[in-house]
């Protein structure tokens, strides 16, 4: 995982925990790649101020995952989730080969929507 | 739901965000029920200072509740596990009385056991 790519995730998970500002410095800076001095030019902040801005976010971003570490609870609930739709599949193939049940259909179904709206929120 | 047991809740989930000091007041107050004076004397603080850094503690909590929403969140994880639960329950019913397929009834063990680990962390 790179730099830029671990600051997005961050951001993400904890960007509103930033000012407008330093969110907005960030932002521009890890999101969409621009320069000190074009973030400068396009804040209306000083090039030292901009910096700092940026420093300061980072410091609060990686703060938050130290002591919330939702990140990192994210990844396991993922991968729970994976586990339970691996063995869903495995049921899913075994009815629909052999067994042929409806109720058993009906509820994997609601388990796959299930499913798919708790990867959508992690 | 009573105050306390919002503050309790946001506590689970928020309290790495107080200072130990902040918690430690925010804990008596509300986990232990103490009183302001009670607190002042066990934690060497003044009773204003006491009702100040539960007042400050109080707002850092809903806030960090109203920037991240974890605890909504965790509702609706809570919802749908549920749900999947009672799904596989379904089918756990139909593979025990009219199946028996020992692999389905393998994919039911993983499942509900990532259930219970999921159900843990959030």
């Amino acid at each position: 995982m790179t730099k830029n790519l671990e600051i997005s995730t961050l951001l993400d998970y904890y960007g509103m925990l930033l000012t407008d500002k330093q969110r907005e410095t960030v932002e521009y800076y890890y999101n969409d790649d621009l320069s000190l001095g074009e973030i400068a030019e396009n804040t209306g902040i000083s090039r030292q101020g901009v910096r700092d801005s940026i420093k300061r976010s980072e410091a609060i971003l990686f703060e938050a995952e130290e002591k919330l570490g939702l990140i990192k609870k994210s990844a396991v609930l993922k991968s729970g989730l994976a586990e339970i739709r691996r063995n869903i599949d495995i049921i899913d193939e075994k009815n629909m080969k052999i067994y042929r049940s409806n109720a058993v259909n009906e509820s994997i179904k609601v388990i796959l929507k299930e499913l798919e709206k708790l990867d959508e929120i992690i």
